[in-house]
Parts: structure tokens; C-alpha cells; sequence
């Protein structure tokens, strides 16, 4: 499996990736996910993977030579595209070729054409995009209200994205935050492992420099997988306990009035459940 | 969809369950998903139930009268059982009993036999037991490393459980702890809703009186909702943000030696990929 986030803030992006691909639980490999296109001063472009690893490692090596017929003579490729909408329609594109390609044999194999990308970036003066692009070729954007997508293995870290990532947030809490997204789902699942590949983009630059590949002695990420741990731990202990037969509390779990009555209990053989 | 967790502590048991019930997005419905059977001083029960509702009340409805012949010439029942895994066994003999009714139209209909129990509680000197139910009738037991079972949407709720929760946590921690992952899923997935019932057991009791059904207007369950996200952001804040430099800080992002380099930057049409 696979966790990967892209976020899409007012001052900039942030991909994060983790590189663990695996067949069964005893065939795990690290294979690393994002992939950089860059001409500086000209496109930034940003493309992490997920699924198939057969199908995502086709996808890119095609992505590099894909030309779209756009009608104006000049195939459409990701380093003459003039938006990142072109060059997200030619990342579509190069997934439909592959699915022309293998997608029968899959089907024949019963194996399921399984394939999702977060494409994002920025050419020339157009503002920054983040797009989620799908098995069918298909894609969506991030909007102000829904500015993170993730792919892979997404439901252990997306309560943290949800209470912490607005457009607004700055670049380097989102990295934080991001990595904490992964140390969440790490700790919950082993289908997700390190190395991990984390990137910033700051909006307008064209180009990046903040790029790392995150290993088990990376100082930053054991300091965040110790302190929130511990943190939560402590945050967790000052919430007061409930407390069943009210006392002094000004919580109770069990008001004087309430809407619902608690579950009638089954005390016989006979009684009705309903 | 649902969310349940059953927890087994050295203190006791605790359950809680959501009572969202969606066939589509449409269809969006109350249903409880908490049964109690108690026969005070001699025996307690809980079952919990998600997946297929006309499943799941199938099954409730047939274990009150469900028998398991155990070759003693008095058939086996929940409420004459002298061991938990013998109540448990009723438990899936009632889910093959529903299977055999009811799955071959399921199937041509192309509905899966979907369900799943937590089943726990204590009957006469034996200790507290723990059981998660499958649709093949067939169930797994709690122990001390793993004592804690979800069913439904698990993914969201399980970080903070895997955190937080060990066999020594005392049962009004665990609870809190419980509601904690419950808001976790209730704020990141629309399929599980409230109110929710929460009961807990302490080892020995044989019934319990602990049991409250939680509404919207709830006075603990809504500081829970309100601390917890804003402690979260405290938390998050006071935690050093990546510095890309170096700097004055004793946990780099990008320390002088790391094992894998940065990803390779993609910067011409023809540069190969990997």
C-alpha cells in the first residue's frame, strides 16, 4: 500500500510521500513515490502515486513522452503545456495508454487496473494547481474548501488534516502537519513504511530547493513521533473523565434530561428485542 | 456504515457504538446498534453489530431463541451457556442460521453477506471475554496485547486507540478514550452519526448500570468534541515547525549525513526516469 498527501495552501504546496510497495505481506520493497518535473523559472510540477506500482511506474515513464493532439498542430506535452490543466489532461492521457496497453491482461489475470495520482504544480504565471487524478484518466481539483488530497492508504491520518489544514495555514505547520498525518497512519498500518519523500513549493517560485528524503534517523521526524505521542498522551490526561453519577462536574455524561433513553436490556430468554 | 469499539481492560469492559444506518446517501437512518443481555449476579452480555442491517437484526432477533445442540441433550443457549465461548458459538451458529436463510437471494441479488459482531461480557465465576464475530460465524478473542476490537468504519478511530489504550488503562480512561476516536470518525466520515451508546462493565459486577445513551446536546460528549480539537491545536503549535536551514534548532530536517538523497529532479523531456 501506500500514504500520500498533497496540500494546497495560499503560500505554497506540500507533497509528502511514504515509499513502501508491497504483493502480499512477505514481498515488501521500497519503492519511492513523487516525482519531480522542474524547468526553473518556467514549470514546477509534482506527481506522487499510488496502486499498482507496474501500472504508476509505466505512467510515469510514459508521462515523459506523451504527446495529446490538442488540434493546434503542436502535440501537447507536460513541457510545452501553458497550464497545469493541459499538462494534468496529458497525465490523464498517459494513464489511459497504459490501461490501452495492459488494462485486458489485468482484467484477464483478475487483477484490477489500480491507479491514483495528486498532480500538482504551477507553469508560468497561472496561480499553483493541485489535481487528484484517477484509474480512468479522470481528475479532479482542490478548491479553498478542499485544498488536500491523499491517495493510498488515507483514513488513519485524515483527522488531523481535517482539524488543522485550512488555505490559510502556513507552510511549515502544514509540513508538520503532514508528517504527523503519516506518523498517525505508520503507527496503524504496516503497509505504509519509510523512507519518506517530503517537498515544499512556495507559491510564484517556479522551482524548489526544500526537498528531503525523511529515513528512521531523521531528526526532525523522530522528534515529531516522540513529542506527539507523549503530547497526546498529555492532552489526553488534562480531559476531565467522565463521571457517571454527576458529582461536581460540569460535563455530566448523564444530564437530567436527554432525548434518547439508554438501550433496554435483555433479561429473559422470551423478552422481545425491539 | 457504522462505527463500534469493544475494549477489554484488566478493570472491566467498555462499548461504544454509533447508530448511523445509510443504504446510499439518501437513505440515512437511526438504528442502535447495542444489545444488553443481563441476568443480574449470574451473567453479562453485549453484542454490537455493523454491516447489513436486515443482517444484523436478523441475527439479534434468532440468538434469543437460537439453540446449539452440544451433544448434552440440552441444547446450548446465550442464556444457559456456562462460558463465554460457548455463548459466543451460539452467536455464530445464529449468523450461519441467517446465512442459510438468507444468502443465496443476497447472493443473486449481488449483495454481500455483510456483518460483523463484538460480543463480550462475563458469565458466572468465569473471567470477562471478548469476541469479534464474522459473517461466516466463525470469531477471534481479545487478549492482553490486543484488547480492543472495532467494526464499521475503524480506520479514522484507530490512531488514538493504538495510543492510548493497554490492558491497565483504568475504564474511565478507556471510555474518554473510546469517545475520542468515535469524534475522530465522526468528524472525518459521514456514515457514522449520532447518538451513541456507551456502557461500561466492571470485571466481577455480572450487569451494569453504566450505560447512557449520547445526543447532540450530550454536556460531556461536547466538551469532548470542543477540547480535544482545540488541545490537538495547542499540542500541534507547540511543536517545533521543520526548518529547511539548519538554524538554532536540535532536530534537522535535513541533517549533514542521511541515508537516501532527495528525489532527482526531472528537468528535460528526455532525461530518463529512473
Amino acid at each position: 500500500m501506500t500514504y500520500c498527501v498533497g496540500i494546497k495552501l495560499d503560500a505554497g504546496l506540500v507533497f509528502l510521500s511514504d515509499s513502501r510497495t508491497n504483493a502480499g505481506l512477505d514481498q515488501i520493497s521500497t519503492f519511492r513515490k513523487m516525482m519531480v518535473y522542474e524547468r526553473p523559472g518556467d514549470r514546477f510540477m509534482v506527481m506522487l502515486s499510488a496502486g499498482n506500482l507496474s501500472i504508476s511506474q509505466s505512467v510515469r515513464e510514459i508521462l515523459q513522452v506523451e504527446k495529446l493532439d490538442n488540434g493546434t498542430g503542436v502535440p501537447l506535452t507536460i513541457w510545452n503545456a501553458t497550464s497545469m490543466f493541459d499538462a494534468v489532461r496529458v497525465l490523464g492521457s498517459a494513464v489511459r495508454r497504459v490501461y490501452d496497453q495492459d488494462g485486458p491482461s489485468l482484467k484477464q489475470a483478475g487483477i484490477e487496473f489500480n491507479a491514483s495520482f495528486i498532480f500538482g504544480g504551477q507553469i508560468g504565471k497561472e496561480a499553483m494547481r493541485l489535481f487528484l487524478v484517477y484509474s480512468a484518466g479522470n481528475f479532479i481539483e482542490a478548491t479553498r474548501e478542499t485544498c488536500y488530497f491523499q491517495i493510498g492508504e488515507s483514513k488513519y491520518g485524515k483527522p488531523v488534516l481535517d482539524r488543522m489544514i485550512t488555505p490559510s495555514t502556513p507552510l511549515d505547520e502544514a509540513s508538520k502537519c503532514a508528517l504527523v498525518s503519516m506518523d498517525s497512519t505508520l503507527k496503524s498500518n504496516l503497509s505504509v513504511g519509510l523512507p519518506l519523500d517530503l517537498l515544499v513549493y512556495d507559491a510564484g517560485a517556479l522551482q524548489s530547493s526544500q526537498i528531503v528524503c525523511i529515513d528512521e534517523q531523521n531528526p526532525y521526524f523522530q522528534m515529531i513521533r516522540t513529542t506527539w505521542g507523549q503530547k497526546l498522551r498529555q492532552v489526553f490526561e488534562d480531559i476531565e473523565d467522565p463521571q457517571w453519577n454527576g458529582g461536581q462536574t460540569q460535563y455530566p455524561l448523564r444530564p437530567a434530561s436527554a432525548r434518547y433513553e439508554p438501550m433496554k436490556k435483555i433479561t429473559t430468554p422470551s423478552e422481545k428485542i425491539i
